[in-house]
C-alpha cells in the first residue's frame, strides 16, 4: 500500500526532525528549498502546526511557502496563516493563484479572512472576492480566473508572443478565443499553435465547437464533462456567455476523489467530509443525526419482538437467532445498496433502466436467501432436535424467514436509492443506517410471523 | 442528479429508436456522424446490442466506429466485436490506439482475441502483444505506446516538425527526451516548445528532472504521482530505463473512479468490479463468500445467546434489546469504519501515525455510546417498569451494554482497517461483513454479560 514516494517521505520527516531539534539551519534550507512543494507538504503534515511554521521560515521565498501551502490540506494551511501576522500572511498568499486563494481564505474566520483580503492589493482581491462569491462546489467556485484568452481577428504569432509572456498561467493548453464582446467563440489548441504559420488569422483555424459551462454549473456535472470528452481544461463563462475562467484537470480529479469520499461516508452515515483534524465533537455531531435513526428504528424493532412475547416465552430458543437472521439480511441489503448507490454514481445504472438492477438484485437476493436459508435452517433443526418437539417446525421457520427477510432486504435496498436518484435525491444520502435500520425491523417482523404461521 | 447532457442523449436514444423503427437511414446517418463520440457512447448503451450493431454501421468511417468503441464499457465494446466478423472487427480496431486495444482485447475469449491479433498488420500486433503482456493494473497495463520522444541533440525546429508530423499520437502535452540508447533523460513541455528560438537544442532547455514509473508500477500508485504533482502525464520505462510509453491524465482518472468503486464495494463485501452486463449467478459467486463470513458470525452469536439462555428466561424482555444494541453498535462501526478505510485510501490517515485516528474515533465512541445509552436505558426504565421489580438494575443494563458496546465497536472498526494496513493487505478487503458481524458477536456478549453482572 505503501507507495516508495511516501517511505522517502516519512524518512525525510524523521530527518527533519532531528536538524530541527539540532537548530541545523542550513541543512534544513537546503531540505525545504530541494524537496518539490507537494512532498514537502506530506513531509509537514508530520509535524504539529508549530514545527511546521518554523520549518517554512527557511523556504528561500514567499513564491515556495505559497507552492507548499497550496499542497497541503486546506485546514492545515488556514491553521498555518492564522499563526502568521498579517503582512506576513499577505505576502504569501499573494503569491497563490486566484483560486488557491479562495480556497485557502474560504477556510478562515470570516473576520481573519477580510482583515486579510482588506490588506490585499486591490487588483488581488477585487479577483478573490469574484471567486468567493461562488457556491464553492460550483464551476465557479472551482474555477481559476486567469486563462488565456485572445480575440478571433489575432494571428498566431500574436497568440505565441502571449504564451511566452503569460508567466503565471499554470497549465497552459488551450487558447480560449472570444469576440468584441468578450464573448466566448472559439478554443484553440496549444499543439495547433505550435504547427500552425505565424500569419494565420486565428478564427480561421480555431474549433468553434467549444464545450463551456456556466459559473453556477454543479462541480461533478463539470467534472462529468471533462471525464468524458477528455478535457484538460474547460471553460467557465458567465450569463452573457463572457469567459471568466477555466476548471483544469488537476482540479477535476480533486473533485471526483472528493465525491468519492463524500458518498463513501454518507452510505456509511459518517457526514459527508473527511476532516483528519477536525475535533472528535465535530465528528459527533455529523454522526449523531444518523445513529438516532438507527435508534428510533431499533426501539421500532424492539416493539415489534415485544410484540411477539408470548411466542418467544414458548419457543425461548427462537432469541437466538434473531442476531444471525437480521445480520444477514442486513449484509445482503448493504451489498444491493453498494452495487446500486455506486452504479448510480457512475452512471453505469441509469436511473430510466433502473427495473434491471433492482430485478438482478432480486435474483441475487433470492438465490443467496435460499441458499443461506437452507444453512440456517439445518443449523437450526441440529439446534432445536430434543429441546423442543416442534423442532423441525421451527427449522422450516428459521430457514424461510432467512430466505424472505434476504430477498426482500436485496429489493429495499435497490429500490430505495433509485427511487431517492428519481425524486433527484442524493442516492447516497438516504443509505447506511437508514436503510439497515429499516432491515432490521423487516427481518424481526418477518422471523416472527413466519414462526407463527409454521409453529 | 441528472446532467442536461444525459437528458439529451436519452431523448437521442428516443429519436434514434423511432427513426430505426422507420428504417430512415439519413436521419439515422445524420445522428451518428453529428454526435459526439462519446455521447453516442452514451445514446447505445439504451439500446440492445443488435441494434447497436446496426446503428454502428451508420457510421461514416471506422476510425468514428473505433472512437464510439473505445467510449463505451469495454464489456459492451467486446459484445460488439464478437458479433462483427472477422475482417470487419480488425478493420474497426486497427483505428484504436495501442492501449485501447489492448483493453478491449483483453475482454474478448482468448480464442478470439488471438485470431484477432493475427489477422492484424504485423506492427500493430506487436503493439498490442506487448501491452497485453503487462499486468492491467500496472502502469504498463494503462499506458499507451505512442509518445513523442526525440534526441536531447536535437533542435526545437526539429521537434516541432515532429509534433506536425505526429497526428496519431493523442493528447500531446510534452516532449520526452532520450539519449543515444534511447534512455528517458529529459522532458520538455509543449508550452516551452512554443516559446523557445527554434535553434535552440534541446537538452539545453529541457527539465532534466524528469519524474517516471517503472511497466510493473501499481495503476494506483501512478495515479497518486500525478494527482499529487499535477501532471497531464508520466512517462513509463522499462528496466533498463528505457522510455515505452507514457500515462495521460485521462486515463489517471479512469484508473481513480475504478479504485474508488472498488473500495465501495469491498467495504460492503460485494465483490471489486462493478459489472452492470454481468449475470447474477456471477454476483452470486462474488458475494457469497463474505454472506458464508457473516454466517459463521451469526451462528457463533446465536451459541453466545444460547449461554444465557438461563437468565433470558427470567427476562424474557431483554430480547427486544437484542437488535437495537447491536444495531446502534454496529451503525457506529460502519461510520468509524467509513472514516478509517477512506482516511486511508485517500493518505489523509496516516499509517505511521494511525493511533491519533483511532483514539479519536473512541472518543467519539465514547460520547456517541454515553449518548444513546442513556436514551436507551431510559426507554428500557419505562419498558420494564410494572413488567418486573428488577426495572431499574434491567434498564441500567441496557444502558451500559449499548455504551460499552458502541465504544468497543469504535475501536474494533478503527483498529482493525489500519492493522490490515499496516500488514500491507488491502484494508478495503477485511472489512464490511467482517467487521459487522465481530460486532454482533461482541454486542450480544457484552449485552449478557452486562446484564449478569448488574441484576
Amino acid at each position: 500500500m505503501q507507495t516508495t514516494q511516501q517511505q522517502k517521505n516519512y524518512r525525510y520527516f524523521g530527518t527533519l526532525r532531528r536538524l530541527l531539534r539540532r537548530n541545523a539551519g542550513p541543512n534544513i534550507r537546503k531540505i525545504v528549498n530541494k524537496t518539490h512543494p507537494a512532498d514537502l507538504a506530506q513531509i509537514l503534515s508530520y509535524f504539529p502546526v508549530d514545527d511546521q511554521l518554523t520549518i517554512l521560515t527557511y523556504a528561500e521565498d514567499n513564491r515556495r511557502r505559497a507552492e507548499v501551502l497550496r499542497n497541503m490540506p486546506m485546514d492545515n494551511a488556514a491553521e498555518l496563516v492564522v499563526k502568521l501576522d498579517i503582512k506576513k500572511a499577505v505576502d504569501v498568499i499573494c503569491e497563490m493563484s486566484a483560486d488557491d486563494q479562495a480556497d485557502l481564505l474560504g477556510e478562515l474566520d470570516e473576520a481573519v479572512a477580510t482583515e486579510i483580503i482588506n490588506a490585499m492589493p486591490q487588483e488581488d482581491s477585487d479577483d478573490v472576492q469574484d471567486l468567493l462569491r461562488y457556491d464553492e462546489r460550483s464551476a465557479g467556485g472551482i474555477m481559476n480566473p486567469d486563462v488565456m484568452a485572445i480575440h478571433m481577428d489575432a494571428t498566431i504569432a500574436e497568440a505565441i508572443k502571449m504564451v511566452q509572456g503569460a508567466e503565471d498561467v499554470d497549465m497552459i493548453f488551450y487558447m480560449y478565443v472570444v469576440d468584441d464582446h468578450n464573448s466566448l467563440c472559439g478554443v484553440l489548441s496549444l499543439r495547433r499553435l505550435v504547427t500552425a504559420k505565424p500569419a494565420t488569422v486565428i478564427k480561421n483555424i480555431m474549433n468553434p465547437n467549444v464545450v463551456s459551462v456556466r459559473t453556477e454549473e454543479d462541480q461533478e456535472d463539470v467534472a462529468r464533462l471533462v471525464t468524458r470528452y477528455d478535457f484538460l481544461a474547460i471553460p467557465v463563462v458567465d450569463d452573457t456567455n463572457n469567459l471568466v475562467g477555466a476548471v483544469t484537470v488537476d482540479d477535476v480529479i480533486d473533485v471526483i476523489a472528493e465525491e468519492a469520499t463524500e458518498d463513501f461516508l454518507k452510505m456509511a452515515g459518517a457526514g459527508d467530509e473527511h476532516q483528519q483534524s477536525a475535533s472528535p465533537f465535530k465528528h459527533v455531531l455529523s454522526r449523531a443525526p444518523w445513529l438516532f435513526a438507527a435508534l428510533v428504528g431499533g426501539i421500532l424493532a424492539s416493539f415489534v419482538i415485544s410484540s411477539f412475547e408470548e411466542t418467544l416465552s414458548r419457543y425461548l430458543v427462537l432469541a437466538a437467532f434473531i442476531p444471525v437472521i437480521i445480520g444477514m439480511a442486513g449484509n445482503v441489503g448493504t451489498q444491493s445498496l453498494a452495487v446500486v448507490v455506486r452504479g448510480l454514481a457512475t452512471r453505469q445504472i441509469k436511473i430510466k433502466q433502473a427495473w434491471n438492477s433492482i430485478s438482478n438484485e432480486i435474483v441475487v437476493g433470492i438465490i443467496l436467501g435460499c441458499l443461506y436459508g437452507a444453512v440456517l435452517g439445518a443449523v437450526g433443526l441440529w439446534k432445536f432436535s430434543g429441546v423442543t418437539p416442534d423442532a423441525m417446525n421451527l427449522a422450516l421457520a428459521v430457514g424461510a424467514a432467512t430466505a424472505t427477510a434476504m430477498c426482500l432486504a436485496a429489493f429495499v435496498a435497490s429500490s430505495i436509492p433509485i427511487m431517492f436518484a428519481k425524486l433527484n435525491i442524493d442516492p447516497a444520502v438516504a443509505t447506511g443506517p437508514f436503510v439497515t435500520t429499516a432491515i432490521d425491523i423487516l427481518g424481526v417482523t418477518i422471523y416472527f410471523t413466519v414462526v407463527n404461521v409454521l409453529v
